[in-house]
């Protein structure tokens, strides 16, 4: 009898240790990387607010839903977005079973070299190259091609992995968030496959959390065994007014805080925005050329390419009280391997 | 000091004795409401194998889906799906402002409660029906519409509500899945929208993991706030085929288990089947006349209805070695109210 007391008084103070532990881990500063700002502030208040209990503002665990879009707010989007490596270097090694590629655009100025002259025809040509390396293969046929990829690719600047241009803040968010309670969501205008085999490892993101644009699939028997082909036609845009359906298709619930950085998560924050209750809605300002980029209001100037950020949706954040974070200014480091 | 150590010691000891009950419910018998025979077994074997690290067929946590169809697997399908019901009491509602309908079917026969001739006109008739019934509103207020109507609404034989007529098994074993680590997931041809509402607080599952049948929505400004209207359009109908591509595209990831009755399921449990490692299938058989109904193999006949769970699948599932739950014999009690 003695033994047992003692082996569950040795329990005890070995769960109390690790109790204690956990709520110094909690007492130190979560968001490190980031500056103590109105940007920093806005977001330990906001999470404080909505998960204490009795607080008029509190949120139940299942509710706490946060939305992050990911190229330009997760990772660097410039100078292009990173799924247009992928699809270009797809390019390159089904060359050899396409010669008919060799005269045909966009296909012809790519193989040439010439990126600039590939994407003049602009959302078209982009889709046509997207259609014919995205599909034509089965869902894990594609999964594969895209994990062999990533774990290779490297930023045409940096000459660094692109998983290591994660944004350290955004990662240190992200823990944050699911230390208090918050289920966390991509929804991008990306490829919802070219995702999924990776954020769960870089982001903490399950493939089941994970919303984007897509393909159709269809299911059929090979060899016997069933497969889902993925085919080249398209079959949602997740990006701008697709957000808001997106989220309500995947997800059914209204987000609590939604996460951005340009013209194609407008939707995305004003459909936030008008929940009941508590909502936070953020964007991030690309405007530090030195460490990353400055592009869109940073520059002073409308800016409808991809991944925009014009000025109009800068005095809108403004105007409904988002928070707007400066990468020069509100992050102490930006990439999450420096 | 020494307060401190005794109150150290109390937390301790609460947390200890928290624990104990936790590993002495653990080994009470998890599906109270399942006859001791093969189904049972094959359930608690299969869980206990994935579950247990070291073992060959260890499962990771993150990598626990499980998938289960609605109408006839959580709870009663018959003589009508549920969704049907709500769809003729809308068409009831909404006769008023639709003065046509008296003449034009499916909606004349039904507003003389003539449900055979209404549905004669069979799938066509239905998504009619449907499209007239669900659409036309923001997704906030079809959720309030069904939010309501479910918390009153009453089968047609027993007199019970519809939600006191889920499976006593299935929340169990719904139930035991969630605590040994596994995500539950509904896949159902039903519409998503009609589900969300209601099965968060009745099976558990949260609107993010509800899978189903959908119509379109469109992102719009109504009064200066952005809603998402429901359109009279199919988006996605999640039924057979459609199944595996509605998991591929909400979930990301083959799961792990499946469960369900008839030949909407198939598809579903097939491509479950094939993923590497462990997996597991089950189909309910309704063949207790007496405490539900007794339709598909358990009548000895091909039955291609709505709902059907034809011979031939019976045939598949023994072959295949997947589980058949008798209703009449594997499940002590039918349903959650009793």
């Amino acid at each position: 009898m003695k033994t047992i007391r003692r082996q569950i008084l040795i329990a005890a103070a070995l769960v109390c240790a690790l109790a204690l532990t956990a709520t110094m881990a909690n007492a130190a500063d979560p968001l490190p990387s980031w500056n103590d700002g109105a940007a920093k502030k806005s977001i330990i208040a906001f999470v404080g607010k909505v998960t204490t209990a009795g607080s008029p503002d509190f949120v139940p665990i299942p509710e706490r839903i946060a939305v992050f879009d990911n190229d330009g707010t997760l990772w660097c989007e410039q100078p292009l977005p990173v799924q247009l490596y992928f699809a270009l270097d797809r390019v390159k090694a089904l060359a050899p079973k396409h010669p008919e590629w060799k005269t045909k655009e966009p296909f012809a100025s790519l193989l040439k070299g010439d990126l600039k002259t590939a994407l003049a025809g602009g959302d078209h040509a982009v889709l046509e190259l997207f259609m014919a390396t995205h599909a034509g293969m089965t869902t894990v046929e594609f999964e594969r091609i895209v994990k062999d990829w990533i774990a290779t690719a490297k930023h045409p600047k940096t000459g660094r992995l692109f998983t290591e241009m994660t944004y350290q803040p955004m990662l240190e968010l992200l823990a944050y968030l699911r230390a208090n309670g918050f289920k966390n969501f991509i929804v991008s205008g990306g490829g919802i496959e070219f995702m999924r085999p990776w954020v769960e490892q870089v982001y903490g993101i399950p493939p089941e959390q994970v919303v984007g644009s897509s393909i159709k699939t269809r299911f059929e028997m090979r060899d016997g065994k069933p497969v889902l082909m993925r085919l080249p036609e398209l079959n949602f845009n997740a990006d701008k007014a697709g957000k808001p359906v997106a989220i309500n298709q995947h997800i059914g619930r209204r987000p609590v805080m939604a996460f951005g950085n340009s013209n194609g998560d407008k939707e995305m924050l004003e459909y936030t925005q008008v929940g009941r209750g508590a909502r936070f809605m953020l964007l991030v300002l690309h405007d530090d050329a030195a460490r990353e980029y400055a592009y869109g209001p940073a520059k002073g100037l409308p800016n409808v390419k991809l991944g925009a950020f014009t000025l109009a949706l800068y005095e809108q954040a403004k105007k409904d009280g988002w928070t707007v974070v400066s990468m020069k200014n509100d992050w102490k480091q930006v990439f999450a391997a420096e």
